[in-house]
Order: C-alpha cells, then structure tokens, then sequence
C-alpha cells in the first residue's frame, strides 16, 4: 500500500479489495486469520525499508476516512469507504509524528498477534506511549492520538481491529438456539441461565467457532431490559430463536457477531426497536453500516436485516392507549428529517411512509411501552404477530 | 408500618429491623423469598384498608432517603439509614398523588410477585401509568415520578427492589472457580470463554444458587478491558479465584451478588481500582455502601473488602515511568479531599497517607498503565506481589 505517492490509488485498491475478498473467503474456512494479518504488518514494514534503502522517501497511503469519501452503494447495499487516500511521510514535518505514531502501533500490533495476546484500545496506548530517548518528547500525548492511528491501521491493511488482536469495551448478550466453542469451551446458549453470555469485543473466527444451531432467526433488540422480559419468557425456546441485544447502539462486537449469525448459519436477523429517530438509527447501522466505521461495513453490515418494528402504525394496529405516546421534541423531528434524507433510507417508500407517519403522529414509542397492554405483551402477542406479517416488515 | 403517625418510629423500626434479619437468615436458607415479599406488600394493602375501615386516614410511613438521615456505623461498618419517617396519606393535598401512585406501585409489584415475572423499573412506568377515568390526568408523568416510588417501597418493606422483582439495567460479567444454578441451568464458570457470564440485575437466591466453589477469593476488576486482560491470561485458573468487573461504578446486581458471594460462601472480596477519586468511591461504594441506597446497604455492603491497588505508592514501589502518569486536575484533587472526609475514610490512617499521597504526587495511575512495563505485567506480577502483601492492602 505504501509504494507509491499517488493520492488516488485505485488501481491498487481494486487489487487490495480482491485480496481481502480472499481473506474473509479464507477466514470463513479456516477459523482463523492470524497468519494474513501479520503479513499485512510485515509488508507494511517492509515497504518503508524497502523505500528507506531505495533513498525514497518512507511514507504510507491511508484511505480517507470522512464523509466525503464515504458512499452507499447500492449493489451491495451498506455503506462503503471510496477509493482517495491520504499519504502519511516521514520527511513532511507535519506527518512525521503521526508516521512514526502509525509504524509504532503497527509494531506493537505485530507483538500482539505474535504473542495470540489482545488488547484494549487504552492498552495499546500505554504499550506505545514512550519519551523519546534525549528528549522530554513523548510518542502519544493522550489516547485521543492512538485511537485514530489504530482506525487508520485497519483501513491501510484492511484488517479488522480484532485482526490486529485489539478491543474496546464490550456490551451485549446473547441466549438462545445456539453452541459455541469460546477460547476452547463448548458453550451451549440455551443453558445460561437468566444472565446469558456477555458478548466479548473479539468474536472472530479464531476465538468464536459455532458449532450447532437450532434457531430458525435472531431476534435483536435494543436494549437489556427488553432482551430480560424476552429471556425470562424464554421466547427463545418457544420461537426457536437466538436473542440478541446490544446496550443501545450495538458495539463491533455485538455487530460482528449478527454479522457471522448470519453469513455463516444463514440466519434472518430481525430487529425490535424503539420506534423514534435513535431506533432508526441504530438499524441503519446493523444494516448498511456508519459512516465512521464505513471501511468495516463488507464485514459488519447486514443488509438482509429486517425491521419489524415497533413502527408508527403500531398505535393503531394494537390499539394502543396513550400512555404510550412520548411527544417528540424538535431534536427528534431535526433527526428524522435527517434520516429520512440518508440515500439508504430515501430511496424506500415504506421508510418514507414510517417516518412521516412518526412526524405526523407527533409522538414515539418505546419497545418498553408495550407493557402498558400487559407485561407478556410484547413476546405473547405483539412480536409472535409481527413475526407472522412479513410483508409489513421493514426492509 | 402504616399504622401510626408519630415522626420518629424508633420502636417500630427496631422490629422490623428484627425482622429483617430474620428475613436474611430465611432467605440464605430457603434461597427465595417470594412469600415473605408478598405478605409485606399485603400488610401495606391491609393497613390502609383497616385505616379506611376504622374511620383514620389511610397513611404510609416512609423512612427518608436523605443525606440527613445516613450516618456511618463504626459497629457494623456500613452506612445505615436512620429511623426519621415521612408520611404519606391520603387526605393531605399535597401528599395525596403520592400516596396514589405508591399503592399503585405496590399492587403491580404484587402481580409480578404473584405471577412469578420480573419487570424493568421502566416497565413498571408503564404497567403503572394510565389516565384516571373521567379524566386527563395521568397516574404517573414520567419515569422520574415512579423510580423513587420504587424506592419508597423497597425502603417502607424493607424488601430490596429486586425482591419486589424489579429489575435496573445490568452490567459487570463473572468467569472463575464457581458453579452456580441460574433460574434452572447448571453454569460451571470455567467454561464460559471469553465472553463471561453478564451478571443479571437480579441475583436473588431463587434465581441464582451457588452450587459449587473451588475459589479462594473473588478479585474485582473495575472495567470491562482490564477483566478481559485477567480472562485471556487466566488468572481464575492459576490463581483459583472468582474475577468479577462492574463496568466502571457496579450496579445492585453485581454489588449483591460480591455481597452474596462473601456471605454464603465467605470468599475474601479484594478490588483493584484505578488509582484516582473514582476508583475509591468505588470502592467505597462496594464496601461501605452507598448515601443513596443506604437502607441496601446491609444486604449489599461488603465491609470485609480489600483495596489491593493500584496504590498512590506503586509508582516507585513497582518502579513505573512516567507514561503511567495522569496529572491530576482541581476537580481531583476537590473529589479527593471529599472523599478523605468520609467518615469511613477520615478514621483511617493508611487511607489517608494514600489519598494523601496522591494529591502530593500530582498524577493518578490507571491499572491499564501498568500494560507500559509489558502487556500481562499486571497479570504476571504486579497482582500476584500484591496478593502477597496483606499488609500494604487498604482496609
């Protein structure tokens, strides 16, 4: 990748697009993918010394990662990264700190992979952060410095951060129709009890291996307290289902590991959210990706998930009462408008329709309020229906 | 506890405070405690009935949960509530909602009782909330108008919220040297992976029962990432212990099961905190409990936990570089000093070198920056030395 000084490099990354679409191939096979990340890192390595010992100048392309390089594409239908990148050298006075930031988080990865040892994003910080020898200069001044160059890592190698063996905070659980070996312990997700398995930062290949699933679907929904009313009503069990949630806004983890549930066992995601602007939110990035983390989307985004609701029409559907009904405020309505205007969601007339029908009704709905029919609502009558409508379903 | 007017109940408290240990020595022995619940959550129906029958006004004594009425007890090493009542009746205009929404709550938490189900205490807005016939007003307008409902109860009962099966967000995980019955599956917390078994909100012993330990102590961690350093190094394993985190400040959930886990299997709680304010409120909430739930405390509060690091002495004790460093800024060092007023803290010489010196070396110290000697040094070394050393531990 860093070869060459040209700032659009996209004969190179229609190779590097092949080859990582031969990775995750190989990844899916083999379980585990350490060997090809840590020749990424070498050959990252070696193209500045290559360069050093040809009196060129040291320096490494890293891809763009803003919105004006961002697009959705609607063939694959998530949220891409393009082709302009941005080149980091070593002789720029203004690169040459973070070139050498890049190539000391790269090193520090390498270690990582070397030893089959992770860790955190605030780990990684304090490995690399060093005073330079002779001067009171250190290598990272806060973790606000690190965090980017590991970003930039990952779309320069095209290695996922959980290639590269690092983390950040975890969040989410999972129960349900499922076996699983962890770290070599056969997990058997049916059996957790009330608390379920605490989905970890690191689900890949190499770690995670599932073994045997009954489940016909996975259910995912926003929050912990609805997954417990679904738990403690083993609706997994009645429904044949994996039940998923993701603390709110789903981390890597928790949507790397919808991903695989879905790529690899060919399961339906469905998704229960809260019917408000945040709701929308989060299933546009369980589905197309963000914008953020748009180099990420090939193995993280799952377009064939579906929204099942809670949608605007609901009130009346179930014949709802008005407790349920929280008024939007103008940041919610700014919000809505905003989504609506996303290229994912413009193009579809049923999300066009579902979202001005939340304007027009000038209130939302939490997944929680459905309790105020009964407690069991939710998993005896509202989501057993809507799992029944598909054609009513939310694409 | 409804039946009088007087301010001070101290007579009365005393007996129910009675009582309450006879509940705790019940609940250790019967592992539920459904029944006891359920008579307390009559008793209330019943003495406003009586009231009402009797031709007195139907009134509730509340304890109150306030800063005013907390004090420390040097005896049982915990915060306790006081015996100052309020009382809620019901031809009191200003009292009169409250009073309402109270037995409102009370009679969903019966139901839930009853039907052997827990809810969120967002669920129980909703369950609770309805427009009064005849009316456009509503039972309950917001969430913030029930949550110290629940409270009033928990407190007026003397049942804790979970024994009144309502449940709060979750968070913290559990892997070690344990095996345990949750809500009907067998969980040999050794095989759990990477992920951890995600520690419900509700712990209760009818959920969970502890079946078998080969643990010698619990160590809680205070975040997510440094937990999972402890899992992938296996330090459950070569240590024989328990490792719990409480994702930053523990919920109820994690703090009653420490609590439950020092109890009734009388394993030692050691903790190891970041070296700054947060990391002692935690540990101060873990073991002395908190001003807020203060009437939690003694089902809660472990007084026997252990401070074992990171310490404002490690620095030079481990030999640390200044990449652990975090210059302490005014509201620190103003937390710091607060926290030095305690009077769980005041009272302690070896506290009050260690606050004292952290505010003289002018930085705070993370567990995450001792990854800066080498990843697994906190693993490898720097926990098993302070195993060792009981002595420099903080009570």
């Amino acid at each position: 990748m860093a070869k060459k000084k040209t700032k659009k490099s996209t004969a190179k990354k229609t190779t590097a697009d092949a080859s990582a679409k031969t990775v995750i191939k190989k990844r899916s096979k083999r379980g585990s993918n350490g060997v090809k990340t840590t020749a990424k890192l070498e050959g990252l390595a070696e193209s500045v010394v290559e360069n050093a010992f040809g009196r060129r100048e040291p320096a490494i392309d890293i891809p763009i990662r803003a919105l004006s390089n961002v697009s959705f594409n609607p063939k694959t239908r998530y949220i891409e990264m393009g082709d302009r990148c941005q080149q980091r050298s070593l002789f720029n006075y203004g690169q040459a700190k973070r070139f050498m930031q890049t190539l000391l988080v790269a090193s520090k990865c390498k270690e990582l992979v070397d030893a089959d040892k992770t860790a955190s994003i605030r780990q990684i910080y304090y490995l690399a952060k060093h005073t330079i020898k002779g001067t009171k200069e250190k290598t990272f001044d806060s973790q606000d410095e690190s965090d980017p160059v590991i970003e930039d890592l990952e779309v320069a190698l095209e290695a996922l951060r959980e290639e590269l063996h690092v983390f950040a905070g975890s969040k989410g659980a999972l129960i349900g129709e499922l076996t699983f070996v962890d770290s070599g312990d056969t997990i058997d997700a049916t059996k957790l009890g009330s608390g379920g398995y605490a989905i970890p930062s690191i689900v890949e290949p190499n770690v995670i291996q599932f073994k045997k699933c009954k489940a016909k679907y996975v259910l995912h929904v926003e929050k912990d307290t609805v997954w417990r009313r679904f738990v403690e009503d083993r609706f997994w069990e009645k429904h044949r289902c994996i039940l998923t949630h993701g603390g709110g806004q789903p981390s890597r983890g928790v949507r790397r590991m919808l991903y695989r549930l879905h790529d690899e066992l060919k399961l339906p995601v469905v998704c229960l959210l809260d019917n408000d602007p945040w709701g929308y939110y989060i299933y546009s990035v369980i589905k197309q990706g963000s914008i953020n983390l748009a180099f990420e989307s090939s193995r993280m985004a799952v377009p064939n998930a579906r929204f099942i609701g809670v949608s605007s029409y609901d009130y009346e559907r179930f014949d709802l009462t008005d407790d349920v009904k929280i008024e939007l405020d103008a940041n919610d309505i700014k919000r809505a408008k905003q989504i609506l205007s996303y290229p994912w969601f413009a193009g579809k007339k049923p999300w066009e329709k579902e979202i001005r029908q939340m304007i027009k009704n000038g209130f939302k709905m939490e997944v929680e309020a459905l309790c105020s029919k009964n407690l069991t609502f939710v998993t005896d009558e509202y989501t057993p229906q809507r799992l029944k409508q598909p054609k009513s379903w939310l694409d």
